[in-house]
């Protein structure tokens, strides 16, 4: 009998469109293992459906009578549980993809936050619009308006990313002949803008928008199939 | 008997002042091995003495009848000639700080020079400097001194090095409990600003400047003991 995963997910104004970049990071390391998983709607206000975790977000997977919170250590998890061809390693390897998660965290989130600050609100649920403009705002000490500063946004991402761009001349993916959890967690993150943004985080041609491509295809199209503001 | 290698190291104004940072990062892979080697002073005009490797540019090793150019390179053929006590390491390790490598070069490289560029210009040996000048004023685009701007390579660093600051919350050495190839590469980068400049690149008290001064001290203070502008 197949395991009964189940992943608590963002979800936005409609039900289906699911952008969260630590929820994106954790269902490929679950297609990178091939473990089928149930995806269960959550909203930011549904506090109480995560009672059971004591965590107040998602993503939270849960594993037969196993609860795991927090994205980094769903995968972590992963790999010690399902350890066949890992997503993050071991020793060296993790040391060096928890530095990226950090870097995508610092550096990638904030760039692609102020491309996308208004179009990421119009995809969240109305009801949660209120906790999340407020939350936001507080973070950034300005308004979500004022934050979007989308040509500022790209550029900086640009920068950000210059040393992707040099890895991915020579390199297919960014963990090497195919994609593994440094793939994952970028993605994720470009994952956030495709699917609440009809703006291109980076122009058509670059390697970074090849291997957004690529990654949108590995794993029998995991990623393709994920309902955009495109569709609705 | 102990094997003969060689290191053609960037030498300054000063022949014991080294601050290459691709030397740097060699010598402390070289420690990181125990292997004893012998630093040639080599200068930016000396490209006849780099002849007979068919290349242009420091670090080169040699190593018996081997000869190996480029820092990187030098890393990984460490590697593989002495395996023990891996620098890069292999797989997803090795992609990972390849990445790593990129970020260095491409991120935090360039916020150094921007704080140091007259230091260096200083620090490089008089016959040098008019071809220092004129290489890196190409690349630039504008004056060695209208490049130079401290206060905003400084701060510039600061944010690029955000990444570095949240796992050094948690990890003595950005590889783990010790020092390999990521530290290296990144503290090849600090000690070329710790060689010729007497500003500080990180507060003291910084998780980066902590980390700095203790991979001074490790592999019996290899780098602790390297001449700087401050002692001549």
């Amino acid at each position: 009998m197949a395991v009964a995963l189940k992943l608590y997910d963002l979800s936005g104004r409609d039900e289906r469109l699911r952008f969260s970049p630590f929820c994106w990071r954790v269902r490929m390391a679950l297609a990178h293992k091939g473990l089928e998983f149930t995806a269960v709607a959550w909203r930011f206000l549904d506090k109480q459906a995560l009672e059971f975790a004591d965590y107040d977000k998602v993503p939270v997977l849960c594993d037969g009578e196993q609860v795991v919170t927090d994205s980094f250590a769903i995968m972590r998890y992963l790999d010690k549980t399902y350890p066949e061809s890992p997503v993050l390693g071991e020793g060296l390897s993790y040391q060096r993809v928890l530095l990226f998660k950090y870097f995508v965290e610092r550096s990638v989130n904030p760039a692609i936050f102020r491309t996308i600050a208004t179009d990421l609100l119009a995809a969240v649920h109305p009801d949660d619009r209120g906790y999340f403009r407020e939350t936001r705002e507080a973070r950034f000490g300005c308004t979500l308006e004022e934050f979007q500063q989308p040509e500022q946004g790209k550029k900086q991402l640009h920068q950000v990313l210059a040393p992707v761009r040099d890895l991915l001349a020579d390199s297919a993916f960014l963990d090497g002949d195919a994609p593994a959890g440094s793939d994952y967690l970028l993605f994720g993150s470009m994952m956030w803008a495709h699917v609440v943004s009809k703006q291109a985080l980076v122009e058509p041609g670059d390697p970074v928008d090849k291997w957004f491509k690529r990654m949108l295809n590995v794993h029998d199209g995991a990623a393709s199939q994920a309902l955009t503001v495109r569709d609705i």
